[in-house]
């Protein structure tokens, strides 16, 4: 009899095909501790295809312009029907089809129509599996202004003793109506339910053997990471690396629950472990990962004796909080400041926050750099400790000929974060990976 | 026929004595140029001496316990008597004594009473010179609410075509009484004039032969700085090199005029020129300078998902301003922020600061760290242009084994700022200097 409880959670691309739910099932049976299975609508099967959540999305879009979906609603029948009959189970896919297109006809919103796919591949692989299917509306609930609702003891007497199939991606508000998380929510379905039921371990099943120590679009042979802390992962997540869903690591961390990052492709690849800090090893290496994004606009703002000035800062804070755009860093010298905005967030309002600052500010001068930079994050936990990271890091910068606009090093003990043009960008992966990736074969 | 116009101002320590007085002399004489003198009261003439504007200062304090200041007035007329004598100057001072007793006895202000040193010391050379005694609360004029009032034609009709002595530090306000700049402001008076009458070359003849590399008190053998611009002087004297006021650039650099930085005691070194930064030679000097201060207290907050709760930093810099605290700089990873204040912004708030940004924030932690951190600027104009500064620089305090708590590149670029434990600062002075020094000769 087992004692552990794996909650496993199985991405679009893991079950996309019948083809790919055999290899599920597989990897499910294999290991009896994996007693609750969290799961995504079929994603893409290659490159050209695509997911059913968007077909969903695009169905009720049709419906609200009141033309025909039925086009859309054949795809969605025929993924699923290949699906049905490569697994050989016994579904009523006509009628369940028949009830989701009169709900969205009568006007149901829009997350009850994104989480269709979820919920019939959910009710699929339960037949499939012999588990007992159960819909998150019974136990992933949401307030009423749509922040999930924190409800542990419903989850647990829900799941109790059994073994399930649960969808991903979606629970119900307090009047019984269907609410989503954000897109890639099923991650954060299955960390909840691992929260909820205390499991021992957390898989998260997707369509690569865990992270990388860098962006392989940049560096191809970049190694695997094989154990990182939630908070490492929280900063190379942030600034790029996103295999795992940004929120769904606090319910686990909040739990002291490790998650494992596999691959359905490779079950034999052991992953990466996102562990708590005080389960990490006392290795030799010295950086978990690099991580970078492009496209941050500086805005540069001189005035005379800042500093003795209250509040000067405060005031173009409160401008931007108006704009209701929110920053990345201010780096200040003496008389000078810079604040770095991602550019998605400016969207057309940059001269009406450049004319408000020297409106509220009269500063001597003010100059914005319009998404030029790129930032680069080199993390980890064991750079606290050890000397001289940042020097490397701006040494193999240096001898790469990239020119550093920005260094900020001292809030988070795990990372220095360097700013650079953008495209100075992959140049700067590059280089960076190469001086530390040594390192890393000390783990 | 002369057409040069030279401010020259002299500092205490220059004038702190007849035999000292005698060197100033000299020196307006060696240069016809020299037209326009301002003069600061007597200072120090060795270590255990008193300056005669902290006597007079106590003069005014007694007067107003009613505790009797004759052994102070007479230590002032001592020292006033010995530079009368020594100069050989017919100059009533028991009338200007009397008539400053009486006004003092009679309410006038502090300003007033701290004005007096510089007021007889202007007199006195005036005479000994030959040269017009102009009373500066003819010309420096402040607003009602102490601030300067910038009056450029009044200046210019009151010097115009002069030879003139005036007095430092003071001026006057719109009722016609006195009213001082802070302490050291003499040398915004000269900067002032200078401006005003558009001069060719403010001089500020001080007891050092210009700004040095760094802190002579932890590098010995530190370097003069030949030339520098009013940029790279403003990052270096708010770090702590306080040779120059640090509001006494602003006039001289709004109107283009070059300070020379001169030593009374050493009048053939030519001093640090204070350039504008067009007159800037290119040189392949990297650093100009590296100046430090200690005692800075970090507040480091932590909370999930900050960067996506607009307004989060701004809240917290609404409750500094509500305490009237001024900060230096603020690092922000993702979901932290450290906080760095200058600790005698602080003095008895902490916990009042600590316990708001508790309450408004609601953060996951909260620390402070107490007055246990030095900041030290690297500052070049070179910087820029160069790769490799910031990397060099981590290089040299990671040898000498200092733990870098905070970098912060970017706002400006003309310094790299980094932070580390109050311990490690003169180590830090060093490792650096030793670092940069030598790309120092290439000037």
């Amino acid at each position: 009899m087992s004692i552990r409880i794996i909650v496993a959670k199985f991405g679009g691309t893991s079950l996309a095909s019948a083809e790919q739910i055999k290899k599920v099932i597989e990897i499910i049976r294999s290991d009896p501790d994996r007693k609750y299975i969290v799961v995504s609508a079929p994603g893409k099967r290659n490159k050209d295809d695509q997911k059913i959540t968007d077909l969903f999305y695009e169905w009720y879009r049709l419906n609200k312009l009141k033309i025909s979906a039925s086009e859309i609603q054949q795809i969605i029948e025929d993924r699923f029907s290949e699906i049905i009959e490569g697994l050989g189970v016994d579904f009523d896919l006509k009628s369940e089809m028949k009830e989701i297109a009169k709900n969205i006809a009568s006007g149901a919103a829009a997350d009850y129509a994104a989480s269709r796919g979820e919920y019939l591949n959910g009710k699929i692989i339960a037949l499939a599996l012999g588990y007992e299917y159960i819909d998150p509306s019974a136990c992933i609930t949401f307030n009423k202004d749509g922040s999930y609702h924190k409800d542990r003891a419903l989850i647990q007497v829900v799941l109790s003793g059994k073994r399930a199939v649960i969808p991903g991606f979606y629970g119900s508000l307090p009047d019984g109506s269907i609410k989503t998380f954000s897109r890639g929510g099923s991650d954060i379905t299955g960390s909840i339910v691992a929260w909820a039921i205390q499991a021992d371990i957390y898989e998260n099943w997707t369509d690569v053997s865990g992270f990388r120590m860098t962006d392989p679009r940049v560096v191809k042979e970049a190694r695997k990471i094989y154990e990182l802390t939630y908070r490492e992962l929280r900063e190379l997540s942030y600034m790029g690396a996103n295999v795992f869903h940004e929120e769904a690591m606090f319910p686990v961390q909040e739990a002291g629950i490790t998650t494992n990052i596999r691959n359905t492709n490779d079950p034999d690849d052991s992953g990466t472990f996102i562990v708590m800090p005080d389960k990490v090893p006392e290795t030799g290496c010295l950086v978990t990962g690099i991580a970078g994004r492009k496209n941050f606009t500086v805005i540069t703002v001189e005035k005379k004796m800042m500093n003795q000035q209250v509040g000067f800062v405060r005031k173009i804070l409160t401008i931007l909080e108006e704009n209701n755009v929110s920053f990345e860093h201010m780096p200040s010298g003496i008389d000078t400041l810079s604040i770095i905005i991602d550019d998605t967030e400016l969207q057309g309002k940059h001269e009406k926050i450049l004319s408000s600052i020297e409106e509220s500010c009269q500063p001597d001068s003010i100059k914005m750099e319009q998404s030029e930079m790129a930032m680069i994050a080199i993390v980890g936990h064991a750079m606290i400790r050890m000397r001289g990271v940042a020097a490397q890091a701006l040494d193999a910068l240096a001898k790469a000929h990239v020119n550093i606009r920005m260094i900020n090093q001292g809030a988070s003990e795990l990372s220095i974060i360097v700013g650079i043009d953008n495209n100075d960008y992959g140049t700067s992966i590059r280089a960076l990976y190469d001086s530390f990736s040594s390192s890393h074969e000390m783990l």
